[in-house]
């Protein structure tokens, strides 16, 4: 697609600002996209390892700072790149102004630390787009109604960008990458790894969920939501188009879009369970009361009126998960736990997968070839999962990939 | 005075934020005057270097930076410090908040860099205190009409302790610093220095002006204005009492508050001008049109129906001065210029000192005793200040300080 006149959101994270270097380049690439009479909002996060920075000082005084606090801290991460951005542009002669999420009115709920942005007062910033000013927003961060500081959590500059995109009815989001765009695989694993042009919404957030973290699922989500076009674009090769993100692809043949591997996981087996009805829902009420999200799960019969349950947990989940099944031993009546840590989670992505037939065949396939053994096997409308042993994941990844993108 | 559950403003500056232990000690101060029932209001800094760091940063990428945009930048500084003290005290237990110079609700014009504090909306801070939690307010900055942060430029963290103080009628507005209080002399010069427990205003005034920094003029002056109280105390000593600056100090003798020093000044003689009526002003026009600040100015009658008129300017101002001057050489009809940058401005400070004989003749006895020239002399209701050769004028300030405080 080619635009005339649009308004684009340009989201760079912390590494595109860094330094004085990096900030000269990313105000090159805005300088050329205004060039071209776009109108422009841009989204950074804070310079390099600032916000890690502000939490190692802080955690210097006082281990357990009240999350406000926190937030008064990390919000000047975000001030400090917004500020250079904008004094870099003015340099090249632009007319330029940087905004604090207050400023962009960006307003949240009071959750410090994980504020959800409630709306998005946009009164500021469309005076300042009217009179053909570039837009610097600082991401990350709002304001709650106390006129405090909030900061987002997790992905927040990339929530910030979508959120903006969305109530400015925006032509574009553009997320800025040290990748040229999603591809089907971790190239430092897969050396064959290729760029995608298109991707869905859903393939895009199975494969992030997967370990392939481009964007993060929250801002997907919302992109989804208000049907917010994205693009994943390489800062290193600012010109070349990246991957659209958008909720249907041009593509009409069943296709994969990804390989991915996932080894922030581990297996919990819960053997000899009385087979009895509610069982399942008793066992998994203990896990979700500890907050643990479980993954995969697998169901056998076992021998003499019992069965087996077995399922994934994140691995930092793992050993709150063991002690909360054991503390209730005697109300689930079970025989014994048996637990891995040592498995990893190989994955297929792909946009009504499910109904072709032969996917998961052509999957099981390449695995048996490259003699990995199935532990577990998961299926979804746009992913199959399957558990192997850890040191055993990257070669199942490669030989999928091998499979369905190199043969 | 001995307070009972006063409103106390307290403000430190950059070097007693610095580091982590440095935070320390400061909110263990703020924590002592806590439990004596005070109600504390806490104006800081930014950490040691920071707003110079920040200010380099933003020249790497351009040597004429907004103004709106440096304050965008440099008011992160003063944010992370009241973020850190308010995460220290809340380690010790304390109910705590910290507020950002918008939050506290200063307001203030739009002259990025230098803007002048227009009103201060107490509520939020009132609210806070009422709560008795301590409240940590951020110096040096505010917000403007358009929601934009403002800077205060220079001495403007002990502007926005002074303005704080006056609006919430505080009992005190107490400014920690890396001297025991106001002295007679800078200790480092002369071992025999004496700290004063009672200044007025105007002496505090005099002396800063002559090089003696311990408090800003501007805010000394704002206290004046209002009537706030203020104190001037060690950060080293903090339960010593430090040096009260008031308007009517309980001494009744003629007193000499100190010595100091100005070195940053130059002398300009012009010599042979016309004897005309309304040379003087013609001539201070020409400095003042280039927004030259002269001090010290003496005129005497040179030869042939001419005359010579000396002045000092600050040296940082002596080109233009010369420039400004030579360029109207025809107009102004004088023969020529001598400049002199090697002289140093020595004074003493008192109030009432003027209406008190003896004071100028004990002086300048006291620089005869020492062989120092006196260049020129200039006197007010409450200095005398003299000019001497650089290299004479800590001989000049010695001998001084002998014969008035060691005597």
């Amino acid at each position: 697609m080619v635009f005339f006149m649009a308004l684009i959101v340009k989201k760079f994270g912390g590494t595109s600002v860094a330094d004085a270097d990096c900030i000269r380049r990313v105000a090159g690439i805005v300088a050329d996209d205004y060039a071209e009479g776009h109108d422009i909002i841009v989204v950074l996060s804070a310079q390099g390892d600032t916000t890690d920075d502000l939490i190692e000082k802080a955690g210097e005084l006082n281990a357990t700072p009240s999350r406000r606090e926190l937030d008064m801290l990390l919000a000047t991460g975000e001030q400090v790149s917004i500020a250079l951005m904008a004094i870099a542009l003015e340099k090249m002669g632009l007319p330029v102004i940087s905004l604090s999420g207050r400023q962009a009115g960006i307003r949240t709920n009071s959750d410090h630390g994980n504020a959800r942005i409630e709306r998005i007062d946009v009164e500021r910033i469309k005076n300042e787009l009217d009179r053909r000013t570039i837009v610097i927003v600082a991401g990350f961060q709002g304001v709650d109604k106390f006129d405090d500081p909030t900061t987002l959590g997790r992905g927040g500059s990339d929530t910030t960008a979508v959120a903006v995109a969305a109530v400015l009815h925006a032509d574009r989001c553009q997320f800025y990458k040290d990748v040229e765009g999603v591809l089907t695989c971790d190239p430092r694993k897969v050396p064959g790894a290729q760029k995608l042009d298109e991707i869905t919404y859903d393939e895009m957030m199975e494969l992030a969920s997967l370990g392939a973290q481009v964007l993060h699922n929250r801002s997907v989500q919302m992109a989804k939501r208000y049907g917010v076009e994205l693009e994943v674009r390489s800062s290193f090769e600012p010109r070349k188009r990246g991957t659209i993100v958008k909720e249907v692809t041009n593509l009409e043949k069943t296709r994969i879009s990804g390989v991915a591997k996932d080894t922030n996981t581990a297996r919990i087996a819960i053997i000899g369970l009385r087979d009895e009805p509610g069982i399942a829902f008793k066992l998994f009420r203990v896990l979700s009361k500890e907050k643990i999200v479980v993954d995969i799960i697998l169901q056998s019969i076992g021998r003499d009126n019992s069965k087996d349950i077995s399922f994934t947990v994140a691995k930092s989940d793992l050993d709150a998960a063991v002690t909360a099944l054991e503390n209730q031993k005697q109300a689930l009546g079970f025989e014994k736990l048996d637990v891995s840590d040592t498995v990893a989670k190989v994955s297929i992505v792909g946009a009504g997968m499910m109904t072709a037939s032969g996917v998961a065949t052509m999957m099981f396939e390449a695995l048996y070839d490259a003699k990995v053994n199935i532990n577990m096997i998961s299926t979804s409308e746009i992913k199959i999962s399957v558990l192997v042993h850890e040191e055993e994941a990257d070669r199942a990844v490669a030989a999928i990939h091998r499979k369905f993108f190199e043969d």
